[in-house]
């Protein structure tokens, strides 16, 4: 940490600050200049909190010096992290992998048809919600356990891998056995007890970043389920609120490059709620894998004019065809392929 | 709801709109002028997504035209909503209600002279952490149950309420009987499943604003408790995220009178949070209750140099007197008053 | 416009409404409904504000329902609008147009170098700043007239076209015979009076969007321009502000198919300043042809580390090299080539 | 300016970074660390940039360490500004000072008849725009020249002093002889060649804060204008852009505080940009005045509901009334008063 105070400190604001940077567990390492003078703090304390030297008398500002978050940081595997599923998908690789389903398994008929579209079109995983907890108490809420059990029914049959939401840590049991990967959501980014139980798995999680978080949080909380024991951590853009309401939010693409330069997770894309409106869906998954996504989350639904939910966002499946083929010709442009 | 036609649309287009509309259960009224269609729908049919009008063929835009909330709004209760506690301190009332203490239960010595500066300062409710999630899991994370009990014990002795944040279903049950407050926190604002349980509970809530939460989405989740039958609700400004990084959020302090023009709920101001730093507490404490806030939440510690967490933010016992004494006197002049 | 009325309005409410809309112009029709009127105004008044009828007592909410631009509209010229440069360059065809350059002109050698880099990589403009009016009043402020001239020359001895920022009218005349283009920065996207005159000149201009600026405002603006008569516009997306600092600003790739979509307008991206950090640019480059834009403006210097300004999100020529490489590899992927 | 290193930062990196930092004109003191190198660089170099130090190869962070804006700093003035108007009226003293008038200048009966309700109110200084460039370029656009004279003609009939917005150099000496405070908008906070003008006269200045601007660069901004050596400078929070759209803009009352800390020059608030609906004006300017502004811009109409502009966030003149008594009893709480 270094602490740099005001040029008007007195040598009495000084030493508090330099005492309670000792209490910490901190050398310092004082640099006395004409204008001002410059504490530097060396030494691995355990937790601090910045914001309280800033408040201190005399002190002009406070800066951590190291990233908060260790496991999460590219130098603890600068090689990146590669995740190996079931059907050998690997995600992290060269290839980039596209999840896509509907939003909400509505019954056994349209997520069968998903799957099936979902499948020819090339994608990986099927992603579908089964407990939809939604912003009106007055909207569907999802199938549940069912839904659960269709989603593996329906995989198995089209040879895809499940993706699912996880909303608390009850259900995290009653997923497991229908799943290949959970999905944190972007309104469970800081459910920290939630995190910490799927630190403590060993099942693949792809984590949403919150419609508010900072890229340095998005890694903090990548850090509560690393420091579990869980490595096999998949991170996602999928918007961020602004003033700007055209679409649903702004899609930050510039996160995927920023990630994929500060930590070894793979970095995934969701331009549906990314954006919000179905005809933008393709550029902005594009755009993703043009900046270097390492994979896709879309929602496509066989007839997204009748879905429950999600349906303004929600590709045609001629679209998500379509669009399979100009992500199989950019790939490569990145040094990327799509199977 | 309201459709407006493109000036371009096909009669085509029209149709299939209105097709929509009559399938949602609205009646349909047509009006063609020159320039556009427009589509009015009357009637009440349950849920739908003007976002899925949004993106039909033809459409220019769609208009929800009545509150998606109903037992948030105000004219459900125009008089405005009174919660009455067991001492007999009522907020939505006249009054103005305080709620100070530190970020968390530290010990019995730091809970217990807490509330005895709280106490001393004129502040109904003792407020203070005992279960601590923190962004970074290296972070003190808490006391548990055991400083469910401190707050109990020592409020009791100093005639104080308790308030305190519920983070999981799991903790409403073990609660209850110490506390006089369930507080949702900014983070779970929307995590409908745990609104949901409380409002099937009989004991008042204090929800906060989530750091990315419209005023509308505020409402939504009064709605979710509310429908399940717990009207003892009040709602907490506490800062948003904005680009300003100077304050550790923007408080918005003109939430408060929107609030109260649009909800019957009993509204606070949580300038700790809103701000995050000591000496900026005391004026938007002031500004809170001029724009007609019924009440505050702050942080106070006895010594915040040394506080666990939140220490920046944390008022001295000394700032809080004072600022209680000018509370005092500004209150009458928007007819309300302090005890 | 529509106004919905509240279920409470009176019958006196309702007609003070639509005494106003009469008196603006309108022809109203009105639907009773059970639960609320509305009242749609038809007809084409001239400037009205729909603030105006939201506080008005009884008022729901008010809708605008057409577009308050006109010519910057798509369906102005639906198959978009081409832009014919002296040496015969198109913007707004098949062709993605890049232009590059270092922020200022800082000399002639370093501005010679700078056209020399950008032909050999394949950019079609040189850009390059002679005013510089910065944040500080203590930083390096332009060469001025001196720079123009710079810039005239060196693009004339390496076949480039001319795109530098006008910041005043006077400037205007003062740049005309030394340039192709003028740059209208994001700083005066809402300078009404500079946009005015430069719609009365018959030159073309890049117009970028402000840092806080809506889709909305931009095509607001661009209007301004248009209905001087000068139809030889083109936009830019240059990243917006918001609460993530890690960037400089938050680069809005969905407003380049938004606009696409909503304008004739031809649409570019300029990653330099949407980022602010030199190892971003490649990457927002990619994604900003991925998602459909019609050319890039971005920084380039010969010795980045030794700039005037922008030094840390200018590219090196070697960077510039590969990128235009892999652009020209990306761009039939969407329809588009470079030459 | 401090650099801290990575914890794998070569011995080349930081002589890299160490012989940049010389060239700037710094003494660099070098700590070597366990974990990392610290670099302080002390003495005063003119400008730099450090953003060009956070691209350097090693570095982990670069800050500096001190104000960018010297003569806006509060320890410049510790005591304060305060400016004397012609008439008495001091800004910047115990008195809070109340600015009011309609958005625009429409007619001679129009404007007189607001300076009488202006002043009768209690208010000392009638505002009103006289050039009015609007975001549509089909809106009314002001009176121009005449409606300066109207301004100082009835504003010396009611005792007034005359605030107008000026937004071009060429305006300043058109305004001179008629007004007694240029205001400079919102959207011109960083046209630095206005501002740079606005430093040679002599005579007040309010400049409000950008929609989209942070506090450091406020005073930057303000530093533009002192440091022409016109020290009469007022600076105005006028609500800030989030994403928040209930309101207009969101009112940072925070800023106020923060201001007055930060710098030594007057600070005012201005709540009907701040929040665009006119009955949350006055619980907006009361919090204003607790959070400690030295006075309130407001919009006032004779009729809102016939303006031109702004009509929806105008105060009816018996609100002002209103407003003013509350305010009179408000002030004395915060250590102020109103004449």
């Amino acid at each position: 940490m270094i602490v740099a105070m005001q040029g008007a400190a007195s040598e009495q604001d000084i030493h508090a600050v330099i005492e309670r940077m000792v209490e910490l567990g901190f050398d310092v390492h004082r640099t006395t200049g004409a204008q001002q003078t410059i504490l530097a703090g060396v030494g691995t304390p355990g937790h601090f909190d910045v914001a309280e030297f800033k408040v201190l008398s005399g002190v002009f500002d406070a800066y951590r010096i190291s990233s908060p978050y260790k496991l999460a940081g590219r130098s603890f595997r600068p090689e990146g992290t590669k995740i190996t599923f079931p059907n050998g998908v690997v995600v992290g690789g060269e290839e980039v992998v596209v999840m896509a389903g509907p939003c909400s398994v509505e019954s056994k008929d349209q997520i069968l048809l998903s799957a099936q579209q979902v499948a020819a079109a090339g994608a990986k995983f099927l992603r579908g919600g089964a407990f939809k907890p939604r912003s009106s108490p007055y909207s569907f809420q999802g199938m549940g356990l069912e839904g659960l059990k269709l989603l593996r029914e329906v995989a198995d049959q089209t040879n895809l891998l499940v993706i699912t939401e996880v909303m608390e840590i009850s259900q995290i049991e009653l997923m497991l056995p229908y799943i290949d990967c959970f999905q944190v959501g972007a309104r469970n980014m800081q459910n920290f007890n939630l995190l910490r139980e799927l630190g403590y798995i060993r099942k693949p999680v792809l984590m949403k970043r919150g419609i508010a978080a900072t890229i340095e949080e998005v890694l903090l909380s990548a850090e509560y389920i690393l420091s579990g024991g869980n490595y096999d951590l998949m991170l996602c853009e999928r918007g961020i609120r602004t003033y700007e309401t055209y679409t649903r939010n702004t899609m930050d693409i510039s996160a995927i490059p920023v990630l994929k330069k500060l930590t070894h997770l793979p970095v995934f894309g969701d331009p549906s709620h990314g954006v919000g409106i179905r005809d933008l869906v393709p550029p902005m998954a594009l755009a993703s894998v043009a900046a270097g996504a390492d994979g896709l989350l879309m929602e496509m639904h066989p007839n997204p004019d009748k879905a429950m939910s999600d349906g303004a966002q929600s590709l045609f499946p001629a679209q998500l065809e379509k669009l399979m083929a100009q992500l199989r010709q950019l790939a490569p442009v990145v040094g990327r392929h799509i199977a």
